[in-house]
């Protein structure tokens, strides 16, 4: 058993799933089934709980929990404000936090996010944060009792990868809470490549909704998030500057 | 379907496996049966064909084919002498061949390998060449008749990845037939690249061999193989220099 | 005429150098000559300015101004009270700012150092901050009234380099005031890229002071800023998949 | 003293300039004499020795070596016979030997290439050869007698710097000549990271000629090699993974 467990609820997935970007709520539905993913980021802003057909409808429907988010939130009094509307108007609270600077870059606000989560965390929320890739901002964040830390590897929907190795090793280092890469995944390599740095697991949605067959790239982020996991649990070898023969023969 | 097609054999799994640098045939048993591997490749310097118990008897056993390799050869005349024993030996003409030009680097000969194919191919053998990844040796080794061509990623055993993937994308622009990309393999996510970058298959044994769980890498391995596949196919988003947000929402 | 400017001075030289790390004070002033850098830190916590034969000496001596920095400060009082002290005792009113989170990565402190600046900017004083890579943070330092902002570009003394050069160019697209890159260059090419990317000049301390011969490097670093500087100037040739012969000839 | 000695001959200058891609000859002679070379290559296809007003003047009238170079040949027969031309003509026995693949990748061919190069030094020539990052090939082309060996960083005319340093590196280690980053470059940084590589000379052109004011990036150019060179000389500081401060205080 390998289960991914926040806040003391297990998951099998290692894979969350974000709904934007999705062309239809058909081609949604078919990625997020291909994903396995149990749970799924859906912006407060952009939802109706009571209205029938929904996003909403297609998680229920599946079983997938849903992670309400923050998105379109400039400052940690607008964050908390939403929170509170999605746990009341679905049931959980779970959130995921964001604090966003400003349109252009979608970059976190460090000063409002920090004093969002912990209001949030006070309030009895379980809190995600998205936060930089800063590891004091981090540590910081879980200093405060968020329940996960959400590093970006780069900004939201640049498909840049992971920009920083470095920063998300630092940041895994410390953490005693989950470590989970959100933003800035392009394709399934880097999806491996967050779980290799000690990731507990990756949140995606451009990167599937937004790709030409999204389908058959759900597929891809499902079994790259499992390879990766399972490549750091089996402890690569070490980079060699030279040459290794691989004798001496079996 | 979406079949590796070498040769006109069809394969359903596009990872290679390597046998060297197993601690033991037990664990190189797992590993092979965890990587859902189908052809294998094998040392001819480092097997007796008659002995029981041997790379071999696993190989027959689960139904994997053996491809012999020429590892261990100088030149172009030491290697076609030893795909010819291979030949007799293992009852099949197909050959990875290997010229390497030191011990030190391990790194092919240039010169030495497209005379060996050269030769091979009059005689009428599937020649897979190990090759450095120079894209136009690459097309060197097509145009003399290989059946693939596979450009490594770093030196043998290094664990370095793919040093550079702008040469294994001009190599698979231009080739008209299987690329796989061979040695230099450290972990998942560089198996997943290889597949991005447009290979046909990953062929790769110490990275597996040598893990500290080398059963548990070989299903990375799988499912990283997988994952760039999928990914290939799917059509990746493009790169951004700045941040995307996901509306409009669905 | 190509001056950098800080809050109204100009400086010929775009590279800023630090003091620590140096094994003497005799091989600390061959560097610094061997720079002809126009400005050095000094650390507060380090210095007694009543004392002949220091640090200050050789600057008084060769004319090169004292920018006191509040090195080993961990909250926004104590850098404060040490910037004060600085103000005092060196007769300057210029200050880097920096406010250390912990002893282990000696990462800025995005909150305390926010309110550092902000506090110092209303005292007077020409902040300098030492920042992490944050968009996002340098915009905040830039509006609250700092004279520049100093991204890293890798911790300090680390030699990494510049980690994320796409932060690096997202802060210069939106400065306007200088952006200096400090903390984590380890070698020349690292420096002049940090000007390529359009940063206003460079600080740097043990890549000098601890490489094996710190003059030699002092003399490297020395050009390669000015070689980043004027290559950005240039304007440089777009980046192209593939070869592009030189023809037509002259 | 830290001349270049190519063949018993001495430089001063450790940047050796092409002259293609020139937008008028006043430009080339500005940029030439901006970048303080000491030995400028020019394709034998392209000029005629005879005419007043060409490029060879301009090399006459300021001192510049001229080194021919045999660009767009595609066998040895042709290369061997342009060098021979180039010597007729010229008056000297060096040359740069290229002898490309196709006009698509403007890759060398290293069967070719070899063959050129071995019959040229047979036949009395100094041989600077083109050739790709394969430290295999590279060795080679020095048992046969070459004078030095000049890989390419990438493609020529890209702009993509140095795709594969750690080959680069592994060049420099074997090399008993020396080794000349010839291709690739397209901005100073780059320049320098050759020589911190171990390069003991930096070719370019485009990288130059092309630039939006070619005798700018001249300028980067002449003061990246430099600086490179020093940086290597200087012992640069390891890379450590975590930060170090620079006490203790001188």
């Amino acid at each position: 058993d390998d289960a991914l467990v926040i806040a003391g609820e297990r998951f099998g997935s290692r894979l969350v799933m974000g709904t934007g970007g999705a062309p239809s709520l058909q081609v949604l539905e078919d990625a997020l089934l291909a994903s396995e993913t149990e749970m799924t980021t859906v912006a407060m802003r952009r939802i109706d709980p009571a209205q029938t057909g929904s996003v909403l409808d297609v998680l229920r429907r599946h079983g997938i929990r849903v992670l309400p988010n923050t998105a379109g939130c400039f400052t940690a009094a607008d964050a908390v404000l939403t929170a509170r509307l999605a746990r009341e108007a679905l049931e959980t609270n779970w959130v995921k936090l964001e604090v966003i600077a400003d349109e252009h870059t979608l970059l976190p606000d460090p000063v409002e996010l920090l004093e969002a989560a912990e209001r949030l965390v006070d309030d009895g929320f379980v809190v995600l944060p998205y936060t930089n890739d800063d590891p004091v901002l981090a540590h910081r964040l879980e200093q405060v009792g968020c329940a996960a830390v959400m590093p970006l590897g780069a900004p939201i929907g640049s498909g840049l990868g992971i920009r920083n190795p470095h920063n998300i090793e630092l940041i895994v280092e410390r953490a005693g809470v989950p470590v989970v890469l959100d933003a800035g995944i392009g394709t399934a390599s880097e999806a491996a490549q967050a779980m290799e740095l000690g990731c507990s697991a990756v949140l995606l949605a451009t990167a599937v909704t937004r790709a030409q067959r999204p389908a058959v790239m759900a597929q891809a982020m499902r079994d790259a998030v499992r390879a990766g996991r399972l490549a750091r649990r089996a402890g690569r070898i070490p980079v060699r500057r030279y040459a290794q023969p691989s004798s001496p023969p079996v």
